[in-house]
């Protein structure tokens, strides 16, 4: 069926160019599927992938229709599609699982030996892991991310009674960011001051932090990439200036070791490293 | 060793009401792995675990002290702890995997049905999930996260022409977490607008929305729930009572209907399952 010559067909996708086709299947939101296999995809650099999400397959006519979906890729490109699934149902699971791509399925791999080991069946209940399943847990990311956004820079000081830990650092190195996801991913209550250059030169914790000593974490970043980030939003003026980002970062160094607060360089680190690094050295996990 | 007796000890961690022992073992942040394992466990509601992130692991040294921890673990309760890894390094996955836990590791299951079908061995480089290993993909998710943050509850609205999809809905309805969530995991441009009281009376589009028609997208909720989630932020006053309450969402869904805007029910859904099903209809993933 394949208009293609038959050297295109056995190149295969990533050989021809298009990238080799990706589906990950879920019968929920498919978060957990894109995370397991990026995870997997991301070892291979030099392949280039062209992702397919199917959420929602809950049905068994979903499920025909994503198998044929993948089948006509198959067909199209000449090459077998990887298929990452987290199909709850073993039913929906065996009809996807027929499909003419490689599948890999996440519960049909773990799921055995964990009911071995705790010696009981699984509930087979879709969507518990991002869904609504612990209200509680739930209801408290949601106040986490009301409370970041309450207290992001240097908002709401009034509340600081009430987090769990609150950043510091020079403007563009990280807070807010990683507030946010501390607060969405965790459900920890993270505040955010910022080290203006009023404040650096002044040289002294501001008052509104000294009761709160014992939360305060310190962020620090390479003068170099802090200019780089600077630039990119506001190119003009001073802000960007290398000599500028070198006494604000110097300085906001300074007063973390005057003031014995623990501090992190997150110059290479994304905000998931940041913030799982700070849940780590406060305990937070 | 153990100071229990043998009866505490055969009835093990959650029979003894102390719960099972979970640990999560990673070479970088541990997401991944806490996905991997509380995907499995959210489909055993009777069991209680008891858990624990190990992130990190990137040493034989810490390799050796995360077995260690396990083993004081299987010793002390006298039960197994499930251990879900991602450790990439093959020789560390090894010091690990003798501990006395169920050692269920991600790469064992899975990357070598992949490297048999793309013809080449993974990259055994830690940490590329949630690192900066792709750093245009990083600064579209930070960029994301401006602009969420800059265009939130009806803010900046001149930067409408960049939003990939802008929210709209009454107030508590989840456009803020649900647009932060867009951003941060998925690296979309979300704004979100209010539908105050004053603009549902008014009973027409608002001007600011109007050219950016094509972007809207509603949120709406069972009124019922909507008052449960005011009256948690502000109880006292007419903003959380549910006669309010059903005002504004039968005016907000009468918008949506009349001006044609695709809408969404949120009631019974996480923010992960309103920002997948927006992605899915707008085609954005």
């Amino acid at each position: 069926m394949s208009e293609g010559d038959a050297t295109s067909g056995e190149a295969g996708g990533e050989g021809a160019g298009e990238g080799r086709a990706v589906f990950f299947v879920s019968d929920r939101t498919g978060i957990t599927a894109e995370t397991l296999g990026n995870t997997l995809l991301s070892q291979f650099e030099a392949v280039r992938f062209r992702r397919v999400t199917l959420p929602f397959v809950d049905s068994a006519e979903r499920a025909c229709a994503a198998r044929e979906r993948i089948d006509a890729e198959a067909e199209r490109s000449g090459c077998r599609p990887l298929v990452f699934s987290t199909l709850v149902d073993p039913a929906l699971r065996r009809v996807v699982a027929s499909c003419r791509g490689v599948f890999l399925d996440f519960f049909d791999a773990f799921i055995q030996p964990v009911e071995r080991e705790l010696g009981m069946a699984y509930a087979r209940a879709p969507g518990r892991m991002h869904g609504m399943a612990d209200p509680a847990r739930y209801a408290g990311r949601m106040d986490a991310v009301n409370f970041a956004l309450a207290t992001d820079d240097g908002a709401g000081v009034r509340h600081y009674g009430q987090a769990d830990v609150i950043l510091l650092g020079v403007s563009r190195c990280g807070k807010t960011p990683t507030s946010l996801y501390l607060a969405l991913q965790f459900g920890v209550r993270a505040a955010n001051y910022p080290l203006t250059a009023d404040v650096l030169e002044g040289g002294v914790l501001p008052a509104a932090l000294a009761p709160h000593r014992a939360a305060l974490y310190g962020l620090t970043i390479a003068p170099e990439r802090l200019a780089m980030l600077r630039a990119a939003r506001h190119p003009d003026g001073g802000y960007a200036a290398i000599s500028a980002c070198r006494a604000e970062v110097r300085r906001a160094e300074t007063l973390y070791r005057e003031e014995a607060i623990a501090f992190l360089n997150t110059t290479a680190m994304s905000i998931e490293e940041i913030a799982t690094t700070i849940l780590q050295h406060r305990g937070l996990r």
